[in-house]
């Protein structure tokens, strides 16, 4: 009905900021022709330049398919001109208005059995799909940045959305490598985000209360649990945890204790002496390293962890 | 004032169990003399196993210091034979009353300068230290599992300690390639835990409110925020997304979001209905797999990711 990973050759980049242009480095990597569609003029500098920052990443993962290449990557300078392509990933500029336009235009040329999946972080895509005549095919598939780096997409359906496109688009992010999660819902800052919240607003709380500084909080992650996020989540972790009964026997002791636990935590007033205390922990870590500096090496050993678990064994 | 790293050349360590036995396998690899004190008739071949199972995974990650050997390590039955040790580690059971003896027991034969560092994860180190002549000496370095692996240690003082044992425990948990974080004042779950609940807590709030199921949480942790979990810690990460002005910037424009987005996060009642959504969860995600079989997968892909950080350009 709606057309899935084997009938997917020729993607649609429909807005190429950061998060478009990104999207389309890694359907290239993954063997597509991509066809950007963006009226700005510098998009094909700006897109290249990304593509061709991203591509020996790519090559050091082993993320490069069979047949891709930089040749294969096309522009366009309207939406109406994307009309061949089996699969449209949306990321124009983040207004409900601009999405709608967008997805009209995109409506309008493309066969209803093309889906249209659109990165927004914060819209709903029942706003977004209203008035369409091929609302059905439309969807979030929210990435996370550096979209052509971290594997997690995030899949929202709206009212109108049909669920078998929401499953096709699960099915067609997962056979290209990335890792689609489902939303049976839309929630405030989806999955990644709110949890990223809840992480910081303990660390905060942390620092808030005088319990520690802010770059020994930030440690205590990096060096603790975080070296255990990239490889098991909250409820595996505990079902490691919890001896040959696993999460069930782990709550078995543990639910008492966690009530304890998730009573203490904190919610701190975000106020500028808070802030205030965070800039200057994180100035003491880091001191004056320009941050792009500091995003580089972020990148590179982002690399170096991506690559290490290719070969993942837990999940 | 306390025999700090270059003052320490053999360890004490006072209870093996699997912490115990965790830290005696490090320091060790670390290449120090190891004093092992446990009067249960079994910790000579349980310590010597784990030993055993920690060397190779320790010379993969080339953690082992020249001169470091396994024909150093040695065994006591009672702690009054620690006589000679320049730092201990203690790790008896998690009872206050027993952790007081064993307290009593070490400050009786230390000379005054030999810092005690209690294992502990739930005691507080002022009721631990009442009564003892050299009080001072003694506060919390807390470990993360598993304590031969995870770089965590949790630095705690009491009421009756010295700052500057403080500070010399993490000048040498440091010195031999730990990362040790100070609290200035003792809170429930240290820092690693509550920050693990806190991640937890929203999670198991999206299952428990309908928005996806706890597999899907768990992977969006793993292949999306979980992956810089390792890399940079909240702030850090926070400032790298804050453009030039990095995280001064970054609160800029986030303080009116991160208040909509916190104030959005849920806290779940933890109850069976929860619990039993959640073991379904992790049920179907890894079926009925063995612990064991989960546990060795993880440690073997942590291994992977501490080695693929051990040239980390970041922090």
């Amino acid at each position: 009905m709606f057309r899935g990973f084997d009938k997917i050759n020729s993607i649609g980049i429909a807005g190429a900021g950061t998060i478009g242009g990104a999207w389309a480095a890694y359907f290239l990597a993954k063997g597509f022709d991509v066809h950007v569609a963006d009226s700005d003029a510098g998009v094909e500098a700006r897109v290249n330049a990304l593509v061709e920052a991203a591509w020996p990443k790519f090559e050091r993962l082993g993320w490069i398919a069979a047949g891709a290449g930089l040749d294969r990557l096309n522009f366009h300078t309207s939406f109406a001109e994307l009309t061949g392509v089996d699969f449209v990933q949306e990321s124009v500029f983040e207004k409900l208005e601009v999405k709608r336009q967008a997805l009209r235009e995109l409506d309008a040329v493309l066969p209803a059995d093309v889906i249209i999946s659109s990165s927004t972080s914060g819209l709903l895509v029942s706003d977004m799909q209203q008035g369409l005549t091929h609302a059905a095919r439309v969807l979030i598939g929210h990435p996370m940045n550096p979209p052509h780096l971290i594997p997690l997409v995030e899949i929202v359906g709206g009212d109108q959305t049909d669920p078998e496109a929401v499953r096709e688009a699960t099915n067609f992010y997962n056979a290209i490598g990335k890792r689609a999660v489902v939303l049976n819902k839309p929630v405030i800052g989806h999955l990644a985000t709110r949890l990223t919240v809840a992480l910081w607003r303990e660390a905060a709380f942390l620092v808030a209360s005088g319990v520690a500084s802010a770059e020994d909080v930030d440690a205590a992650v990096v060096y603790g649990p975080g070296l255990r996020s990239a490889i098991a989540g909250p409820h595996l972790s505990y079902h490691m945890g919890g001896g040959e009964n696993g999460l069930a026997g782990f709550f078995a002791w543990a639910k008492e204790p966690l009530k304890v636990w998730a009573g203490d935590l904190g919610a701190p007033e975000i106020n500028d002496a808070l802030i205030e205390a965070l800039v200057l922990g994180v100035n003491r870590a880091v001191g004056d390293v320009p941050i792009k500096q500091l995003a580089d090496a972020r990148d590179a050993d982002l690399i170096a962890v991506l690559g290490a678990l290719e070969g993942r064994q837990l999940t």
